[in-house]
């Protein structure tokens, strides 16, 4: 058992705090909005996310970190890539010296091109060995349906890995140990856009035989980015990389596909962003500081590449599935 | 251009006929009924596979071996891979002594245990660098309707892979060369089984998390016999592997994949056999074949075990499935 603070009450917070409260550890769930808080200490529901899921009543909700930090040996950050910094300079005087820090964001930080790990080290000074991450094929709400999904605990101290494993091991949510947290974070936050790119696809009317194609291209990419970075092969062929890219690219429930397929459609990037109550979905911003990070290490990203043309560029999609399928035949 | 034979007309037969007409090949069609071939050559149409297809009038259908093959410099072999062998003996005779023999074939040869490449050159006594493997995430369905897709040649001798690439290369469809047959052919294979495998899931009621688990699970064991065989990583992370996988596992219209969720759903193997019209799944067939051919080198394939135990042993879906997602928390 250990004493979790779960930072973020977003979907996939809230998915993952229901876990660890359902294998039986204390949790705290802390939420930016006290009306938020209160409302589900008091309906153990989240009604703006997953409102179908009854919470364990064991989670306790407050919109004061010290209160949800106070003794918490692990520290889930779930909330978005580009605002995990500035959260993360007001949480650090209040997390526990030895606590291990669990990263949820799933990006690469615009200005720096830092990895969230990368992120936690700096702003909180931990030692390396402290951060984890935690990636996979995970649709927040299958979650929290207990439909029965495996998940990659990526951390380079194996102690803690099997700490984090035991703790959010349930019937219906099973965690597998890695060491290698650059893979998982790779895989994590390149999916998105190539999420955004097979929803086009999808969109303008091609069929599985392209969407296959773009997967296993996407997947090709996301090997070259991670090698170069230090990622190991066998982490992006896993659960982290090509699970996760999977279920990204195949699943209407994903918001990074389905914004994708209207921009497919025909639609602009204000009306999709009006479709998704107002939401970018988070390939849109990781594409640029993905693209940037590949090419400081010389990495080609024809997929991403094309996504930044069509939400950045004013390319029409069409333009950019033409480049995505009208390259030279070659070797593989 | 190139002269070619397409020696077998069901779907995936018919299909190639017609991407190597459109691109501007001498195509003959081998059906073995005559009554199929002269309804190709009056409608232009295969009643029985495709038939919302129009294939193009140059084709030229005939159930004679001989008329077909006289003069082919390429000859595609499509038909199934437990009858490979016998009809290859009696074409053997006919085919041209530097032909290219293209493997359409996806299965390992129960009795031999032997990939079809192996096949046909110990039935043709063919130097194996006259033989070459097409796969990749290619639904015929699909490429008839001229959507875009991509897929892997593999042949040894890249003179021969890049002529086919040339031949097969047209608006809709993209061929990819590479030197490694072995991982085209293991990808091939053992697709249909883990489709299969993600059918049942599906019918059983599970998610799209565990499809993405199923996915990635299978490829691991893919990996494991392709390495084990002499496969390329890389071959089995791209079109013949990962996206051939991704497409059979996802798509509806996956024969494999209907055919678990039959049996997901609570079907036996009678019913599900009758629901597809009389024909057996190949993975169900291929499962056997594959499990012997891993266990001859020390490959574990629990994904494929498990099938077998359903389609051979009498076990449960659900007996299964628990299987799947009940092995002990590890590293990944």
């Amino acid at each position: 058992m250990v004493d979790a603070a779960v930072l973020g009450a977003g979907a996939w917070g809230t998915a993952l705090a229901k876990v660890l409260a359902d294998a039986g550890n204390e949790v705290r769930l802390w939420a930016r909005r006290p009306e938020l808080a209160d409302e589900i200490n008091r309906t153990h529901r989240n009604p703006f996310y997953l409102d179908d899921a009854e919470l364990p009543e064991t989670i306790r909700a407050t919109s004061d970190p010290a209160e949800a930090l106070t003794g918490a040996c692990t520290v889930l950050l779930a909330v978005p890539a580009q605002s995990l910094r500035a959260n993360l300079v007001q949480w650090a005087p209040l997390i526990g010296g030895d606590a291990t820090l669990v990263s949820l964001a799933k990006g690469i930080e615009l200005d720096t091109l830092m990895r969230m790990s990368q992120v936690i080290i700096q702003v909180t000074g931990a030692d390396p060995s402290r951060v984890a991450v935690i990636s996979g094929p995970n649709l927040a709400s299958e979650i929290a349906d207990e439909q029965p999904a495996a998940t990659v605990v990526a951390c380079s101290d194996s102690g803690r890995a099997v700490t984090l494993q035991r703790a959010f091991s349930t019937g219906y949510f099973r965690p597998y140990t890695n060491a290698d947290v650059i893979g998982a974070e790779v895989g994590g936050a390149c999916k998105n856009v190539i999420a955004l790119a097979s929803g086009m696809a999808a969109g303008v009317g091609l069929g599985e035989n392209t969407a296959a194609a773009i997967i296993t291209r996407g997947l090709a990419e996301i090997m070259r980015l991670g090698i170069a970075l230090g990622a190991k092969p066998a982490t992006l062929a896993g659960l982290a990389g090509v699970g996760d890219l999977v279920a990204t690219c195949t699943s209407r429930r994903s918001r990074n596909r389905s914004f994708g397929e209207r921009l497919g459609k025909g639609g602009t990037m204000e009306s999709a962003t009006r479709a998704a109550d107002g939401h970018v979905a988070e390939g849109v911003t990781s594409c640029q500081s993905i693209l940037a990070l590949a090419a400081s290490y010389d990495v080609e990203m024809p997929l991403t590449d094309a996504v930044n043309r069509v939400c950045h560029r004013g390319a029409s999609v069409y333009e950019a599935v033409a480049l995505l399928l009208g390259r030279s035949t070659k070797p593989e």
